[in-house]
């Protein structure tokens, strides 16, 4: 009656970042821009790190939309990159959906903006086609609290999983002995809090 | 075990506006007055930009409630428009479920004031009915948090799905390339930031 | 899959208000002390005006929780008063049970302080032996916005329905028509800008 | 359809606190630091008055994450202590999952930091293996709302109960006459507002 | 260099209720309005109290503006009450000038609404006259934080000082053996947590 | 010790709209974008209305600052229009401060984007020529709430007036006799609320 | 033309805690009560740690308003008690001037519940009679935010100074030399962040 | 009778930095850590753009404070670097203050952690020693709304004129023709939706 425990595997994921252009960025207030830019790059090194196959796909990048942030077309230069002539919903462009299958991976990571649209909608989608998709809520922007929540009710009342960078890095992590110093990094790189307490610790024990 | 994903298709939606009258507004205070004035407008945009049949109602418009906004009136000229003698839910009201029914659409877009009575009624109602619900959250307003979401669980519980207008335009026009000038104008009108992002556009490529 | 729409009955309700006491009180902290008092008022006058057989309750009223606030043992002289020697779960009373099957009715509404305990524990176990319950989220208060969400999810996902009172009192009233008077006279009463909409329609149409 | 009523009882519940370190609460940001040390000593207390088996567990603690806070240690000083040596999940740790199981207990209540991991993989674990779950979400912090509430979705439609301690405590004593000392105390060392009842009660009765 | 302690004298005080109309109400938004009545009504209970000079002004109340609530209409029956016929700024109306003058009090107790309006405008005005002014915040409303704020600054600059009810009433009364009863009744109706003290106190000191 | 009660003198007022570039706005994010719009459109009504020479003035329009809103341009076809070559601060541009002087007026009413630079700047290089300053606050955005006060208190410090706009409007009006049809249409297009009671008061009124 | 920096002087400063009574605290709503306890206790601490002469005061202890909270009670119990008879301002109690000017003290540190009353009335007053005022913002409480900001208003402008208990300690304590175990210990027990920044250090440091 | 306005000038400024220490960063609790850290970095950025002399300093760093964050540190090579044996006041460590002086200039701008302690002190004494102080409100850091805002207070009412980070870099730099590519890069790196909007209009115009 509950959803089961479907248990992100670094093997079976595929990450597909959907829509972040400098244009559509504006549109984004639910939060803070500091905070979801590195949000996104978060998601980007995660994806990087773990080597998840990643697609970006765009929504008419040449008019006001604006083009992909530069960030993540340098992160993934060999990536499948979509620039959908007009389709809103990712999931209805052939052509992304093709490079989704050809991925071989039944797990879908979705971050994308704006929530309600670019993200919900293939979310919704790739459901109903029979993936499991795991949804980075704090990478996924959108005008308000309103739009968010609704978003959110939507694609978790049809069976995505709501998560964040932090959960879903750990997840895919599994035990820290698999590479101390990767996750650390990682982290250090996108939490301020966690950077200090290394800066902390390493300062106290090299006895500096 | 989870909510399937019903798409809204335009061919198949009606629109139902629920009690946005004068004096009932001055309850609405879950969303700025500012901002809830343009959600509306922009959903009666959209109900006519893709030809939805709409359908307008009031509950005991001639007294304290006050009359329904002047800008709905205007902008639905022919859509039925039934004056509820009495009946809060507006389902309760034979003329009004009629008429839903003389659409002959089996998706219903729901909006009104306030949420958990003029919204919630007749969408519980009409799910029970065999509808498809599709709540438009910022669209519909009400005292506060704890009566809109104590509204959204309802709703959600019985399985009518939460979307905001945005949301809505996009799911129901599906593609840019239908009409890239239309849906624009829509989003140009009605969001402030999209507007900024398309006169920077046409400011530098028309060269001015 | 989803729930059923459960529509409140006016013949088939019972009001159960749990532990409204003047020590308890100064735990709310999640609604705003007179916001909170308009609330529970209004409960109580609906379930006046509706005669909807009340129950009482309070735990350990003879020590710091204090006594049953006094506006609620005066507007139910003669409801059924059941100060509970220990149990914490009304519904491990055997009193508070029998009252409240004695009523006959299956659909409970249900409002105390605090809400995680007081109202989710009786909701959990009513819900269990069989009634409806309707808890009424704004005439129940806690310590914060933490208790409250989890208490909200707790008892949503067994199959309670949240409500707020001016739903309830909608609900119940299904037409305006059954009583103009006596319904504009409740809202006036507890919703001040409400009042407000009724002087100033007087006002104009006294000539005054 | 819904989750049934799975109530605490105190002869067959177990308490893991997982990773509460004094490097890690760094992270915490969505509880005030007064009060979420509070509510997870509340909890402590709670486990040592109900004589709940309890288990404690750390990440990687002979690092930048830091020692167990040394009042839980202090609190249980026999209680099984697992400082895994990687794995992030608790439940991925046998010795862990062996002490749970050697308890001989079916609930578990969970408490941790951070909310989307620490206690979300762990109790997600514990679900699929058959426990009945019920996180403590007041004594769980984590980075920002988005965070938790991306995590309390997560569980709940996992099928986990979302309590907070004073929900825990109330529903394992059932009955005050069980011990009106012990709880009040508990109480009285908690929460401010009811150490302040009980004092104004006692100064009144005392005829200070 | 500082402001003086200028100390409301009872004896020297006089208050102006500005505006305080039914269709301006709905456009006060920075105070909730089951709050915002109530320290409208607390003020009118402290110029019955302490039987201070009361003058009651309204803008044009023929119009949308609506009439005077009624309640402060019946508490100050006697009141010298001036429809303004068209002045924004009641100071700029002669005979309401006249009326403060009359009352031969040099301390200026005002509250109104809109904030920035009402209440600065006459503020203002009354200091260059050389009145002491003294602003009760909580029982002045207007649209928002923004206009709260803005207008808080220009009065505090100009002098004004910035009060609240209980501050006020507390001021007037400097000892309560001048009459225990009194003051303990007027806070008891409008401080629903200091009428749940009042309450546990005399239901415990009185045996019940 | 105070600041003396300047006050708003429509024959002695310029307004100074600073850098609402459709570029700049997407920084603003202490007001939302909905409300911010309409703010600014207000203020550019009331100078229409009051007739107030205004001076309109860009930073670096050619580039990602963008152009001015066209609607300001549009409302304003014959006034100064100063496109800064490069100064940061208007009041560094000779040719503003000119326009400025030309006017012959005293008093200056100041907004634009962002508060703590495009306004602030101005306004306190302003304040040291001499003039009268009047900041709107409500049609000047910045990023967040910690830019904002630094911002107000900066300037209230150097003796600007911190007003919003509906104070403006009033403040310059004074009477409503001098023009009920025009003052109600301005308030009328941009405050939904009062649109709302003047709507409900004219149907009565019509006997509609 | 600014205040002079007026700097807490270990030698020079009297405490006075007035009105912090178990009945009044729940009044104080503009604080989390966790850590408005944590605050007051921790000003207390500072006392006694400092030393300074420290002066406890009670409105009306034997009513509703409770008895002074016992663990201040605890902590100075030769200090100067005065339970005042009736005024409200503590200033105007000639026992609590008397033993204010017994201190032989220029520097008053001054916290109480509720802060525009009992903290405001004798900051003021105190000012007026030649004594250099320090408030604790954060040890005094209120209902809410608006009489909060009003009261710290009216303190300001009379010349208080506005601090909180952690800028006391480290103003008095001057350099860390004086007693690096004192001053910690002090934050340790009052700061969580504080003390698991400590309890890291130590772990590391000791080898541990 | 209001402070004039002393405009920074990039020939007669120096940077004070105060205790950004990694261990003191985890009691900042006003502003999100991703925001705060890229504020103080963006000040090491205007600092080193504009030349400014630098004065780094740290309080007991060898302790649980911890070190300096490293970006500050390498930014700063040949900067002035204090670590105080203990003085809590920097302007009480002689070695600091000679450091001022020794930079010839007059005005200062300060930042650190905590705003209430580590910035007020220093720039309450360098208003006392004759130097003009801007305090860079977005860069400091505190525990809460309640200190920062009396932290604020008393700093203002001193005469130090509060500002943020970006005020300071376009009041500094006077004149985008000075450098635009400089200024515009370190926009660009700090505020990210300036650096969308660079994006976007590089690309249009670059025709990409």
């Amino acid at each position: 009656m509950t959803k089961p425990y479907v248990r992100l595997n670094k093997d079976d994921v595929a990450v597909l970042l959907v829509d972040h252009q400098t244009g559509l960025l504006s549109l984004v207030r639910d939060i803070d821009p500091d905070k979801f830019k590195n949000n996104v790059l978060a998601v980007a090194d995660i994806a990087k790190y773990f080597k998840l196959p990643t697609i970006l796909t765009t929504s008419f990048e040449n008019g006001p939309n604006g083009p992909l942030v530069p960030e993540l077309k340098e992160a993934f230069p060999d990536a499948p990159y979509i620039a959908r002539p007009g389709q809103i919903n990712a999931w209805d462009n052939e052509e992304f959906v093709k490079a989704v299958k050809a991925t071989g991976k039944k797990q879908l990571l979705i971050a994308g903006v704006v929530t309600e649209v670019c993200v919900a909608f293939p979310a919704l989608s790739a459901i109903e086609a029979g993936f499991d998709v795991f949804v980075v809520t704090d990478a996924s922007g959108t005008f308000n609290e309103v739009t968010r929540h609704s978003a959110w009710d939507r694609m978790s009342a049809a069976g995505a999983q709501l998560m964040t960078w932090f959960g879903v890095a750990c997840e895919l992590h599994r035990d820290w002995r698999n590479d101390v110093e990767g996750l650390g990094t990682l982290f250090s790189n996108h939490i301020p809090d966690y950077r200090n307490l290394i800066t902390s610790y390493n300062t106290v024990t090299s006895g500096k």
